[in-house]
């Protein structure tokens, strides 16, 4: 029986946080610098433990003024302060709430910049295996934070998105090409599990190469979120996943 | 014809604010401090004046990470300077784009500090009154705020929630409480016809009283916001009310 | 011989950092929240190792505007989880530096209120004891944060003040009352030496009581910051007090 | 005679603000994005009121944690925007103290970045621009922020630092350099002097170039702060200038 992990960043005080949670396996925890709070960060470790959510920190730039989404180009340096210091919050927070933090997912302009930079993408990677060996480091599937984190020694997760269409060389379509984004529930499911069963096709001219997806995305904040993630969880149970948070191999 | 203003928060980084634009009249800003950045204020200010929307300044407290909703009983200096200085800065932003500041509407937990600490209404009223004479400002109706800004001699607009129910007393029914949020579009528009006809019920033992209502806030942020904002403009127009910005009298 | 400790707070991104650690032996390192930066912290985590200088959390409202020094009146729970969360994210820091966090001092009006009011005093003291029973909190000596930490389990350390003036019932005198700062470096120094020795001296009308000093705080950020560091550490050496930190008992 | 302007960098919460007022005549207030807080800023302009001294907007990047010394890369609208957005809120609560916002000089890594780099020049000098065309533009003597000033149609004030040495190419040498800065306050002195009579001297081999400066700064933070306002100042008044702040002409 095949098993994927479905996601959604949280406790950023936007979304339905408790409403989702029935439907997901694990929740990137939003760390305090692009949205959050510690308060916010103990309640939303809460919710998850009820909900037998698996905990990941979700650190992001410090700019709550633009939610993250502001590409700051810091020294790596500072990125990877900024990294190491956002997980050690929440790890703490984990522990003294009787949780563990299993999981680190980049937010926002930080996750882009990863995706396709590798100094940003090392110097996450590096902040992350200086916490912990034991954290999973969640990345766009097929991007320089996967590579980066694999070099580093750390566990990786490959991370699909049911609700965006890709191009034919495996990257998402730009959000704001028509067809971008799949907003409709049911199709975002059958997307899912179409990633979560085949990954992500390349088609090139000599033949066709997939990349794997351990982890689909359900963003929390749009309009028709808790009903996208309750039809992925459904349509991918019919076809005997098992949905289930990753654990370090 | 009576006449009635419909506004919004805007500008917070979440909801829809394009999609509302059509469906009101006045717009409050945010001004960076719970939320928005000074880039998103001007095209905030753009999107308003693209939809011939009224211009307001929607100052919080500088508390990103709890969204400006924590009380965070300041001195009434730091919190008139902190009003001051929001409205400033909109009003600037506005000037530069060739549109002009109207009114002042205070957030979160400030607005709900200023309807009942009078020290906190009149910190604000004050510091509305030295940017500007011309200035309106918005309160909960029957609320200090409005009677603090009448005495530094502001214009007010007394604001009524048509997706709130009242108590007896004319308070807004605590949001713990069952029936206190309405959530279907089509009540919470028969609710704010109500409101914009016959004000806010008083009841007491000996009779009536009525509190007048000028504007009535849509909440950009709720899974309904478009559905409510456009079924209210629809239920006012079909009674013959003429959706409009307060103006200064 | 007896010994004591000279604390000092630092990664606040003002005084002399470095030329001060030559004499001290407890470092309370600023967490982001009123000070600092990731980054910093890593800094000045070095830096102190580099000197055998003690690491410890200097957690402060989030409120940079004002340099933490504007009191919040935030709800426990609040207050809780900030300082959990800045000790959590220093420790990690520490850790991945292969350092190790070993004591606490709360910032400023935290620091204030906490002396005070036994409510925030035990919240602080919840956090810390949360993170770990290892954990020494420094605190006002007399203070309620210094009973908070002892009820809550934790070794504490009684602060007492080399440049300023006590009162007769054992308060420091409020800074706006002449002769509450001792500028002078030798005669800083040289209360130091008493608070050493003799610890703070209560005078009621039938008698003395003495409260004991465990640990002496040099300001990094005043003009004669590093002078009189050097006289307190040449004094307290010349009298036979060895300059160490406080360990766990 | 000869007049020249003295400015400082003021209300950012630390330095000596009151004692430095008597030796300068031009205050640059930080804006609450770097450093300041609303309320500061209100006392800062108050301060500078009190004693003759031109007030000035000192904006910077939204940074607290870095003091703004962090070069963020952000694309030119969102510089444009912050700069706006500083001036403009400095502005009107200069204006509800009475007082009136006369120049504009950018704090740190926006400064550094401007002298350099003609898009984020460009982004400043379009904001003051936007925001009024009476105000005076700061920047380092010789720089693309000077150009782009007056491109814009600006009057514009070139900057010479009296504790720093320049190279031959008229550059400022870089602090980390032995001799790159002057912290004697009678050497500072006379290289302003210097500054103010000849200007920044370039050393070409068929000849030398003068770049005029208009203000000298002195810095409120160093150590010897006060002690070189004062020398500077006794300096050029004994050599017949007049300490005055620039005049929009």
């Amino acid at each position: 029986m095949p098993s994927i992990d479905i996601n959604c960043d949280l406790g950023e005080g936007i979304g339905s946080d408790e409403a989702i949670m029935p439907f997901i396996s694990s929740a990137n925890i939003a760390c305090g610098f692009h949205a959050g709070s510690p308060l916010l960060m103990e309640q939303t470790v809460q919710l998850a433990r009820q909900h037998g959510v698996q905990i990941g920190a979700h650190p992001g730039y410090p700019d709550p003024q633009e939610f993250g989404r502001r590409e700051l180009h810091l020294p790596p340096e500072s990125v990877e302060a900024l990294v190491l210091y956002q997980v050690a919050a929440l790890a703490g927070i984990a522990k003294a709430n009787g949780a563990e933090l299993a999981h680190v997912k980049p937010h926002g302009a930080l996750y882009n910049q990863a995706a396709k930079d590798r100094v940003v993408a090392d110097a996450i990677a590096r902040a992350v295996r200086r916490f912990s060996a034991e954290l999973i480091l969640f990345g766009l599937a097929g991007s320089e934070l996967i590579t980066a984190g694999m070099e580093a020694g750390l566990c990786v997760a490959a991370e699909g998105f049911p609700d965006r269409a890709y191009e034919t060389d495996g990257s998402l379509r730009p959000r704001k090409l028509p067809g971008a984004l799949i907003e409709n529930p049911n199709d975002a499911a059958a997307n899912g599990l179409r990633l979560a069963g085949e990954g992500i096709t390349i088609r090139r001219e000599d033949g066709e190469e997939k990349i794997r997806v351990d982890t689909l995305c359900v963003h929390g904040d749009s309009p028709g979120a808790v009903e996208t993630a309750k039809a992925l969880k459904a349509i991918l149970e019919k076809n005997q996943f098992k949905i289930t948070a990753l654990k370090k191999y």
